[in-house]
């Protein structure tokens, strides 16, 4: 009998269970332009089932893919030069994409253009159930204001978006708490504002009265020294606590206290500003983890007396500095993610620290799972 | 003798100047990145001669080109699949672009992207002499504000970009005034403060103390009501008079009369803003027209007594009404620019009507020439 190896099986297994699911699932022809596509531009498309229809125009091409999802889907060619095809069925939310045309990596032409994966590149809006509250709904809004400035540290010019709530000009007497809020690895400081939708999630929250009206500043999470070529998780702290927080509690109306003053990231920002707030405990007294821990990307028991230098060796201490520790992840993330925060949230229970874990449903590593970690996370913040 | 026509001389001529200029003059291997690339992208690249050098990888491509400035250049593949060309030399400061790859236009995966010729496109950015204007200096810098609103004239959505000057957020009593800013056909709302850098010119003026501290309101010109196909000049005036500005002087600190009111645009913008200005004496004081008059496209000699509904007749009732009557172009626009700009000034200067006439040297119907448009008239503002 023939053997075959595991990886074999595996990869067998994988593309009938493509086939399969591509020949059980008619497509439904229900598509319609994406949400977050150029003005006027009908292409690409999305259905019902999530699946993504693209077309571009390349005449003399002999080769145009898709590039979604970690999968490379050919497309072909009609009589009029246009080639097109559709995906897989997506997961709800936001997607980066790119397409690939004779080799070369490049925007799909329909698109806006989104910060990510080292690039500004194409992304794609499957509608979720829940969109409603990240939608552009009839509610006063806030402004995202671009924030340039001269970091000493770095001997460079940095930028940050500032989200002020739709009360910040009116009230101009009234002072209010910060979330500081960090993008993940290959992202930058556009991402909350852009595909996070960080604005319209704190627009509609204020609005509904689910979260107090607060200052958002979106910064960029790498920084180095000159000479150095690697950015550094300290060298980002030290900007932050030297430069960013000072320059916003000069610049805007901010109560410059730890009590209101909370900070968050997705996914490396979430390594990030768990560092910067175990270190900082006299500035910081909430924090938002989404998708991301200090311990990533292990698995392994965490030693308290250890990690992090045992900041979080003193849970009394911490559970009296730490108002809010709250972590999020989606339930369809890939590894090392879940087994990470898993370590970490059991050594938080062990240690008997106090947090909110939040799950989102059917979202993996991308922006949806980030969106509902704030939206469930700013609710929480300066309430008492 | 055999004849030609005057086309096939001047192509022949055109061609043959082509071929002169780029067998005359040495590509100088001084090529540096463009300033308007992506963080870490090395192509593409500009020389001291104004030349664009491309590099994109595309192995199985059989044509890929640079299309520039009217210009299709073919690039030559290297051995490794990567296609390089050099263009001629292009005039200083800001082009869009794209890339050809076998049929398919695209933008350059290298450089930021830049709303232009209706579309989300690359820009390459020729280093000009005088840059030092719209140069990120150390200078107190001022915001850029998304302002998201509701338009119940277009029943939709709309945005602008709000600059707020680096002392706006220090002085809360003090009340600003306000100049709006209009961009060209086929671009939008980012154009001024993204290719534009008209955040960055006020910052520069303002620190000099040449410029008056002042808001500067950068919307979209393109306005129709529901179910109408075409935007419309006369929707959009309805739009700006009736929502915007109320809206600015709502959510900001104006000083909310004509006097402090400036209105400007760069061609389509320009053509905009004369009707709008005209229209409406009582709201604005101050005028600029970049490239651009209402009576854009034709050269004939003006009849001021049916131009605009004989706005321009009494020009003594204009020059006690406008403070600032500012128009300024390129010294190298294309027609129709140069003839209907000219046949505009040209009824000015018959009628007695005070203006201001501004030539930027050796700039087109592009960037730079708007950029230094904008660093003479903001000075002229508000100043009496």
């Amino acid at each position: 009998m023939k053997q075959y190896s595991v990886k074999t099986v595996l990869v067998l297994l994988f593309s009938f269970s493509l086939c399969w699911s591509q020949v059980d699932e008619e497509i439904i022809q229900d598509f319609k332009s994406s949400s977050v596509n150029q003005p006027g531009k009908e292409y690409p498309k999305v259905n019902s089932q999530g699946r993504v229809l693209v077309r571009i125009e390349a005449k003399e091409a002999k080769n145009v893919q898709l590039d979604l999802g970690g999968i490379k889907y050919n497309l072909t060619k009609d009589d009029k030069g246009f080639w097109s095809g559709v995906s897989l069925p997506q997961d709800k939310g936001f997607h980066y994409y790119q397409l690939n045309i004779d080799g070369a990596s490049v925007p799909d032409p329909g698109t806006l253009y989104f910060y990510g994966a080292g690039r500004l590149g194409s992304g794609i809006e499957v509608p979720a159930p829940d969109r409603d509250f990240y939608a552009l709904k009839n509610v006063p809004h806030g402004l995202v204001s671009e924030n340039i400035y001269f970091s000493k540290i770095t001997n460079s010019w940095r930028r940050c978006f500032v989200y002020t709530p739709a009360d910040y000009d009116q009230n101009t007497k009234k002072r209010y708490p910060v979330l500081y809020l960090q993008h993940g690895s290959f992202e930058d400081e556009t991402g909350w504002s852009v595909q996070g939708k960080a604005n319209l999630i704190l627009d509609n929250l204020i609005s509904d009265k689910k979260a107090v009206p607060m200052i958002v500043v979106m910064d960029n999470g790498y920084a180095s020294k000159e000479g150095e070529t690697n950015a550094s998780f300290s060298v980002f702290e030290e900007v932050m606590t030297h430069e960013i927080i000072p320059m916003i509690d000069t610049k805007f109306r901010t109560i410059s206290d730890a009590k209101h003053r909370a900070i968050a990231g997705l996914s490396m920002g979430a390594n990030q500003t768990m560092r910067i707030l175990m270190n900082n405990l006299d500035l910081f007294s909430s924090y938002g983890g989404f998708s991301g821990t200090s311990n990533y990307p292990t698995a392994e028991e965490i030693d308290p007396s250890k990690f992090l230098n045992g900041k979080f060796n003193d849970a009394k201490k911490i559970n009296q500095k730490i108002n809010v520790l709250f972590l999020g992840m989606g339930t369809k993330e890939p590894i090392p993610f879940p087994n990470s925060i898993g370590a970490f949230t059991a050594m938080l229970t062990k240690q008997g620290v106090d947090y909110v874990f939040y799950e989102s449903p059917n979202t993996a590593h991308e922006w949806l799972t980030w969106r509902r970690c704030l939206n469930q996370f700013a609710p929480l913040l300066f309430k008492n």
